[in-house]
């Protein structure tokens, strides 16, 4: 199974009123993060766009939250492939204070496969045999 | 039952590079409508922070996407109580399309009762019942 | 003289941990409100881009903080060109209190002619003649 | 002269519909890399707020883009004091292609130094001597 390890600093930025992070940040991580697992499991998702037309958009997401983070806190987001069908993949990323791993946040992204070459009417399609069989190895269902 | 109705347009920061709102947005917006939501129901959030110490923090939230949203396309988003019980409420929030009503986002946040005297430890409580009672009216069980 | 009025009221997810707005939302507001002024004047961005190819990058902004704003403060947008030139035109973003008109913000876009055909390799090219007449009859100066 | 330097590649979320950054990103990542600035002479933002009730706020920025950023490419924002006066100083971020320096974004932030102990009523004041004399050596003025 693999997974992709990010650590980073809570800024300022991040912060609401309350001195802890504003929510939709943990998103925008989430996000970013999805983005880079694709990347370290060797699938370029600017590629994937503009080589092939094809994208993983967002069919769901959720998070759950159970410590805040406050600023110039260490935290580690590790992300790692959680569910795999035809259509779509399931994206789960944990949220770890970086000190003592205690688990902040636990967020998913259901991302489908996209064709997005007629820019105004994308079309749900099943992911490419090529790209499964990478995500299929990421997941690590082979190694059984 | 109570429901607060904001109108918007899809702005050029929302989108992403398919043209599309880039998703942490959608929760950027139900955080401002539930804010907007207490407030039309008479519950300032700037007041119950400083007058009583308590807000009301994120434990969970979700979202699924159905259609995207693109750019000047004029959106509605309708808040709501969906849920509520002694120490946490659920908003839900669906946005749809001004012209047609198509639904495009359903959203969801599990909002939490908490004593932030602390400002370093946050504390779960029981919803207040006077504040209860105001919501109790705002889903609506009341009138049946 | 055109400009664009725009009133809003600050949200809990503009701001910082000080309980004032964090500076780069003034900035977001104002690519929003550069976009509804285009839009006031009839000159509909998203038509131009993908009828003409032609979009209004940025060049340099800036702005002046004089007052902070604070949550479920309301305050005033108005935009108006404030130079218009071969190449570029120049926004002016004027932020106030909307009860008493203090002016808490000012800022500015200058905003550049770009021919995007090639999306590799953006241009700056002279203001098409037509577009330059609309901005020119906004800024006023017709009206003498 | 010290000066921060952090690297960060550009992530889906920080693009536009164009494909190129969201300008407004700019100035979070300006804002990040002054506190990241301050932690490296030895300046805890969060601390000196904490335990002095002082504060750096924004008088002013700027910020002009010469050459757009796009997906997934590296990026270096070094960070250094630009000007340093009794009541503010001035920071300068250059933003530079990580693969040949090439200078895409240079912005400044004037920041003065307020005393926040009231959070309704902040106030300009001297940057205080111990402080100052850091900025001072980290500006690199004492070299000579």
């Amino acid at each position: 199974m693999q997974q992709n390890i990010i650590e980073r600093k809570i800024m300022w930025g991040d912060l609401d009123a309350l001195g802890i992070v504003f929510y939709p940040r943990y998103y925008e991580w989430f996000d970013a993060c999805g983005h880079l697992f694709f990347e370290k499991i060797n699938l370029n998702i600017g590629e994937l766009w503009s080589e092939r037309e094809i994208l993983f958009g967002l069919a769901e997401t959720s998070c759950r939250y159970f410590k805040p983070a406050r600023y110039y806190q260490s935290i580690r987001i590790v992300t790692k492939i959680d569910a795999l069908e035809e259509k779509f993949l399931i994206l789960k990323h944990s949220i770890q204070a970086s000190t003592d791993d205690t688990l902040m946040v636990e967020g998913y992204e259901n991302r489908i496969c996209l064709d997005v070459s007629d820019p105004k009417n994308f079309k749900a399609i099943d992911i490419p045999e090529d790209i499964y069989t990478m995500l299929e190895s990421a997941k690590g269902e082979l190694r059984a």
